[in-house]
């Protein structure tokens, strides 16, 4: 089975992209990282003091991670674009993770702004990786536009309620042929596995490890969800039933 | 973090049982067996020929996994525990999988002859794993007479619908000190994670893995599931939350 | 359409069945009984002082009502039995909701005493109406032993959560062919109407009334949920697609 | 209890808005609007041939409803707008549904031809009620342009699949303080009571009536079932608990 995931023309080998906000201290983080076995890691570019930013960094690049800058808290298209600039001058990437916010409450993306910004970032030569809502219609207008994946919200950020609509993530799934990340909402291992179960190519979470009692554990047991719900999505499994099979017949044994 | 998984005095490395029912092939069953890690398996006693049982228990022995015979099929406490009995006979175990079955349509236990047959044969020195109705209080019966872990159903056997109540399987882990082993409906591996989180000690499953299109590939998904939802119930997950909780904060950001 | 609502051999115009728990004052009760248009109200024998149970009696005669007397607080078959028998001397019916709970934290029923109880209850010849379990098993037990109804649980007493196992609610149905009346869980009026749509012939419910902010409307909101879902349940509501079917066709549409 | 529902600067005393498209006859239609009693009911368009619309019209006039004209078909704001000047010129009224379809497959809307649709519109004095996604943001913007309420999906027109995100819905609801109509995607009668009891001040649903076997009991069950469900939210219902609370304490009983 060949079973790569290619983002952006990259071909990575974990299909769990962290996050890197609420971490409690770099060590933490660091450890969290290692034990999930990601490869691309998203920083918030207010995060870093692009005068001493070099913490964060050396972290990244000892273990050996991609970064992925976003936007977070740009909520007009015309500041995230601007946010998306100054990270491709500071990192030296194209690659951009687009968050335009809609409401400080749900922190849910405005569909108007983030169209607009991923348009412009395309057109600016960004690899665009936007944070969307479940809308399987604005996804594939990204998708159109040339946005490199979709990355559906799961939930509100940091919210921790999982998947609220598995419905509309398939709904996705089905529109765009780009690779499509459960993107905010994760909360605990088996979220993982189900988005991953839905049709998703990857998973982005940060606060579901960051903010664990035990970030090291729950960064490992993401990493198993991943692969897992992978690996299931692919093993075609069994067709739902309202009664049950048996799974040794009183008839027809064969004669082992 | 000490986190063996003792059952009936013995310690596991695996938290994942298989059964063998609706396996297309000895060969398929095999490899699927390798792929999950199992180190217990259950078999029906009367899908083995006493006479001729080599194919199957070879195969067992090669995978270096203990057997766990069990009483499927049977409809009564009395034909239980003469299975039981014939089956600790044939395969020098006393360990026994308990199932009275009662209704054809839907494979859930019959709680009376259940606890009847459980009751004989912890009497009679077994060590006893029935499989239970999702029932707190039938499992509490059932570990205090002394059954060696509760075996609650997700969803009727076969029926792929993983856990139809997670409530009760909560409820379960609180009823009882004994083991509870998340028996029946599990279709995919966020299912067999979800089981883990809600506190289960272990997944038992047959036709999720036998019956999958690709037996190997979702036996892999499987022990990482198990694998993934036993360290994210030991992680400490965050809270579910209504609204969003930045995870890069607007203020407070530490100077990284 | 003949939708007769037979119970016990009686027929009830009302498929709302209210108990009595929880009230703030009778006055209160009242009320909430005349806006719930219930014909049949369960007491616990234990809330009526023999010597002078005149309040609740004439409340329940006053809005004439049926009386059901219950076993709550039993924890045995041999008290649950005494209970009715106790039960009919005072209040001169045989019939007699049967309660009998196996665990203080979920007041779920034990399946086994409840079996006992109600196998003697039946030979007595009392009507009796067990609340029990969402197990079919124990269900389809219940109603050979000649129950005159079955009562499953929809989630523990006072929780407000609904419905469980709906899947479990439907296979009871299918296993019995006595009334089958949701008792315990209901939290508002969607669940109830739920209920009826998954088949049962009534829905009993206390605290979701009488605990209310505003009992009136809730036993008001209950009376029209019930009708709403009993009606449902006759109309042969539409399948569920994954995909929307345009209610405006494009094509083919009728000139009217 | 002040339960007045307006909308547009209009008092209706019903809560259930009607749609006409999948009615089988013109007879059905009538009377099945007039068992829901509803007060407002929805027209494509297309459906009416301007030069002979008289059936139809006459079975609204007939029933004392109020006509809403909606654009459904229209996939562009052009002509969503252009559809709606034409339902104006036709029907004497500045009310309008407005429809602009984003994708065949799922008939969601789009979010940014309904955006443009409905700014334009509203300038133009209409009293516009846009079918929307159930993203809050979005919802929140309609309600900021000047819309007369916002109508998020369920889940997709036809589906019967209910409310596929319930979360969202009482997101919206926090986000606007127009009045909110759950518009699509409802099945049966729970999913309308539960509609209301999420906050919604009505619904608006055609299939779930017009294509069930039985229309005019499907449409009574619609009734009740707003009804019941306004009512609830009204009630303060009691708050969700893990385990139970006795109906019929043990101690502390009111000496009734």
């Amino acid at each position: 089975m060949d079973d790569r995931f290619l983002l952006g023309g990259v071909e990575f080998g974990s299909r769990l992209i962290l996050g890197t906000g609420g971490a409690s201290s770099l060590q933490s983080l660091e450890q969290a990282l290692l034990a999930g076995g990601t490869e691309l890691v998203t920083v918030a570019l207010r995060r870093i003091d692009p005068n001493t930013p070099a913490g964060l960094l050396d972290v990244l690049e000892r273990c050996g991670v991609r970064l992925l800058p976003n936007t977070a808290g740009c909520y007009t298209a015309a500041d995230a674009v601007r946010t998306a600039h100054l990270a491709r001058d500071a990192f030296d990437t194209d690659w951009i993770k687009l968050e335009v916010i809609g409401d400080e409450r749900t922190l849910l993306p405005d569909a108007v702004e983030l169209l607009r910004a991923a348009e412009r970032l395309v057109d600016d030569g960004f690899t665009v990786l936007p944070y969307t809502t479940d809308d399987p219609v604005l996804a594939r207008r990204l998708a159109d536009l040339g946005c490199a994946a979709v990355m559906p919200a799961g939930a509100p950020i940091g919210s921790g309620l999982g998947i609220s609509n598995p419905h509309h993530i398939e709904l996705i799934r089905e529109a765009v042929r780009c690779p499509v990340i459960l993107d905010a909402g994760i909360g605990t291992a088996s979220d993982a596995a189900r988005a991953m179960e839905l049709g998703c190519d990857a998973v982005l979470l940060a606060s579901a490890v960051t903010r664990a009692a035990d970030p090291v554990a729950m960064a490992t047991a993401m990493r198993h969800a991943v692969v897992a719900g992978r690996l299931a999505s692919q093993a075609g499994r069994i067709p739902v039933r309202r009664h049950a099979l048996a799974s040794t017949p009183a008839e027809g044994l064969p004669t082992w």
